[in-house]
């Protein structure tokens, strides 16, 4: 796929080069819109400007939802404030949102002026949600429905609005209220008899989530339910709208990035928008690499503190590497099972103790045969049989001490509500690094007349 | 819904426990698959013996579907094989071939025996299949028609197979020679006026996958078109399964899984499968772990290689720890951006050089800072501004490979079609240090004069 999008760019700058305008509208039309959002993710601006006219209104809207925040900027700059209105009005709520969120206050206010008052509205309200709660990716473009209607209106109606709602596979069944009181599956409603009351086929039990609740819960309860589409409700029960399973695709690869960034200690990085991407880059890593560089400087006064026995037994120092990777190696195996089983939901209160016990006794055999191997290696390598038994106890120690706070600290940040990726490997690997040289060099003075 | 989980949990136990057949059937009526296979996966042996009983066939079927290994095979332990073969034909082909999949031969050849001949030749089909390929993961029941259908009769058809089909809201459609040839979503169908052909509303662009497709490819086609499920062909075009979104967002889960896990130097660690957990934890972690230890020897070499000058000054070794980590932080920090770039699609061959080039500029800016404040510190802290400013010269040298190594190295293992995530946290942070430590000492000697 990767080689055919090349291609694909390719043509379109020799299409566009070539000024063939005939081909180019042809090309245009045959492509998917999640092809042509990465075409012009690609092209330079004045390019884009050329094509831009010859993409229909649908076509233009479904590519202003997928875009990243560039290419939207771009595509808005050459439309005008008509063709803008037509797009607007073919593109779901929860789409208008997420564009409304990339352009600046200004921008968006303009914006908001071109969309329909009653739309504009509703588009407000959604931009008052979180932008990471169910409110903030929900659409407003549901099927809802009466518990009095007949099968054969049920599905009259399901012709008649199908073509604008965003997922219609569901129908949610509500009371004048508004309150949520069933859902019923197209499948069902296919399969049922036209005179069938559409209370009679509906199932009552709804899983629903509630506006508040955090994109990470919600993707977990689509995921665990199989389900197309969720619909989010307030505290009093009433339908505000739905996400759909697309939407939440994307909220979890987003979330695997962001776990993946926390443990390598940095903000997440933009790998797509261009301006200022050094100086973001650097925004974003300096603070962490300051604070770990203290901590680093810690590991360092720890050996300044054993001075006296480094000096009696330079060789000490060739083990202090292997001591501290294998700790870091270690520790961060343990924390990346910790994150990954919490984000996933296969670690909880429930298992975590039982998960702890096994964490240690795979650790007290890792330790046992590391630590017994480094020592043999120092004993072979130096010729000194107490130097290799400091080197094997400190290895030993700093591995269990590893396992324990790769395993335990991630959970404990985690159950004090904060997110236990932000323990991330090189905080945890700091920690390891004082407490195991500190341990190493307190053994190597404990031993040093021997040493000597 | 953790708290919830737990709770409904405690319910069960309490509830076998006082043994309320009545209650506890209700409760399991009441309760969604899903739901309940948390339960089962949770409750003991014998207490799982005591409802399976009041499961319903079909529930049956989904909990099959969704459980881990473990509980899967508790569960069959307690099936007769007239209820099994219930279950089985409930059953869509690529959750038996999953389950399957978790037996041993002797098994699996005894469940295909209560399957019917025609489909347990299909299974074994799929089971030819590699297991991480669109073959592997496809299901058989999806809904295909001839184009010369009116759709009043496609509509007919769907309605009496809805019931088997996995997926209703795609209809596939095909030639005599079972060629792809379009596809035409519930959506379209239904608003169609009805003696209209599938042919006049079918779509012939169809975004299909190849049966031998890495199921990542397939995930992010999924993901990128949108889709509910895709169809899976052969090199003939043959239309041959299809993949349902709600496997996909599995299979994002578990290789966003699978490449935190390589990136942290280990194996996927299984949470769940509590046989030998201890033994498995230990032989997926040793190899790498032994592999690092003997890499981290070499930068133990290198510091031996310089035992004169460090044993001139010993305060060399006081900055040891700080100019390895910081290596590794900025080295896995933009390891992390190419690993997931090319998961994610955003970075390719087409702007890897960019990507590159403004990893340098970032590494340049770092490196300055981090490099000068370093230098100062061992400047205060020493009061050598000769050992400042070897630290500090190592450290600039040291983050330049690091950007260097950790954006290059993981790209090129991707382009030698390898798996850019074995590259891995703790390989380049390996290598960065023994490169690190010899430049730090190299400069060493070369000022050591005036370091004395």
């Amino acid at each position: 796929m990767t080689r055919n999008k090349e291609k694909l760019i390719e043509e379109f700058n020799e299409l566009i080069k070539s000024n063939t305008e005939k081909l180019l509208k042809h090309k245009v039309k045959e492509l998917h819109p999640a092809d042509l959002v990465e075409i012009l993710e690609a092209l330079e601006e004045e390019k884009v400007k050329k094509i831009i006219d010859l993409i229909s209104t649908e076509k233009l809207a479904d590519i202003l939802a997928e875009a990243d925040y560039e290419t939207e900027h771009k595509l808005l700059k050459f439309l005008s404030n008509i063709r803008l209105t037509k797009v607007l009005d073919a593109m779901y709520s929860d789409d208008i949102t997420d564009l409304l969120g990339a352009l600046s206050i200004g921008q968006a206010k303009a914006l908001l002026k071109l969309i329909k008052e009653e739309e504009a509205e509703l588009i407000q309200q959604l931009l008052g949600y979180d932008e990471e709660s169910a409110g903030g990716i929900m659409t407003t473009e549901y099927i809802a429905m009466k518990e009095e209607k007949s099968v054969k209106e049920a599905i009259q109606k399901l012709r008649d609005i199908a073509p604008d709602a965003e997922m219609i596979y569901y129908i949610y069944v509500i009371n004048e209220r508004k309150e949520m009181v069933g859902v019923l599956s197209m499948r069902e409603l296919i399969s049922a008899s036209p005179d069938k009351q559409v209370k009679d086929l509906m199932n009552q039990k709804v899983i629903t989530v509630d506006v508040n609740l955090d994109q990470e819960e919600v993707a977990k309860i689509i995921s665990k339910y199989d389900l197309l589409s969720v619909p989010v409700v307030n505290q009093q029960g009433l339908l505000l709208g739905i996400i759909t399973v697309d939407d939440i695709i994307d909220v979890i690869e987003e979330e695997a990035t962001e776990d993946m960034y926390k443990m390598a200690g940095t903000s997440e990085l933009g790998l797509t928008e261009e301006s200022n991407i050094v100086l973001s880059g650097i925004i974003k890593r300096l603070p962490w690499l300051l604070i770990l560089l203290f901590g680093d400087l810690l590991s360092g006064t720890v050996i300044r503190n054993f001075e006296g026995a480094l000096e009696s037994v330079v060789a000490l120092a060739f083990f202090i590497p292997v001591l501290m990777d294998m700790g870091g190696n270690v520790g961060t195996q343990s924390l990346t099972m910790v994150v990954r089983g919490l984000a996933t939901g296969d670690l909880s209160e429930r298992n975590i103790k039982a998960h702890l016990f096994n964490e240690i006794k795979v650790g007290l055999i890792l330790a046992t045969i590391l630590g017994s191997l480094i020592a043999l290696i120092a004993l072979v390598w130096q010729g000194n049989p107490m130097l290799g038994l400091v080197v094997g106890m400190a290895m030993f120690c700093t591995l269990i001490t590893a396992v324990i706070g790769g395993t335990a600290i991630p959970f404990i940040i985690d159950s004090l509500g904060a997110d236990p990726a932000v323990a991330a490997g090189p905080f945890i690997t700091t920690l390891i690094d004082v407490s195991g040289l500190f341990i190493y060099f307190t053994l190597a003075t404990i031993f040093l007349q021997r040493l000597m």
